[in-house]
């Protein structure tokens, strides 16, 4: 089965890391059937690292992780310092399949949700 | 009739924001019935600012706009800049109505939105 792992920038607010963490708490309770585990780590700024949650899932049993990138722009962090470090994460562990998901900007659900909350702003 | 503004942060990319603006234009497709307008803006490095836009649209008859911020998690720009921005146009135009919408990050469709990207990440 495989593990999910969400990825976020990391700020140097407590608050909209424990956003991250509540959301991947979230996730978790939609989908105990769906996924073995479900981890968030931080690019920068914040803990767990990208490296610290793979090495945990793995060591929790995990063989394949679906990296899912909380972003909304496809940018540097998500063209290449987020791809880096999942490769380095997949020459380290042969036997591990880590599967990048599209960041949540790419979503073609964005736009509704958009609208959910301009047409009913309050 | 409402008018919409959509307002990101903003990027040294061009195609970071070019993306906004992309999605200000499926938003319009969309939503040709609810809105009179609707505007993209950024809080900096990119043009047009949230100022210009407002002026853009109360310019093109707006009476009522809904600005919603296109963020991940409610830091100083979601809670203190744009805001200050807001309440600044208010004052320049007393008949406005601005509304602030919530953040995207504070959908409560966000969860759902990443479960389908982690569970076809492909």
């Amino acid at each position: 089965m495989k593990s999910l792992l969400l990825v976020a920038h990391g700020s140097r607010r407590k608050e909209s890391n424990e956003e991250v963490a509540k959301l991947a708490d979230v996730i978790k309770q939609k989908t105990h059937q769906q996924f073995a585990n479900i981890k968030h780590a931080f690019l920068e700024l914040a803990e767990p690292s990208i490296e610290d949650a793979v090495d945990d899932l793995v060591n929790a049993g995990a063989k394949q992780i679906v990296v899912l990138p909380y972003f909304l722009s496809a940018g540097r962090h998500v063209h290449e310092d987020v791809p880096e470090i999942i490769n380095a994460k997949r020459a380290q562990y042969a036997d591990l399949d880590l599967i990048m998901a599209p960041y949540l900007g790419e979503s073609n659900e964005i736009p509704d949700v958009l609208i959910s909350l301009a047409v009913n702003p309050n």
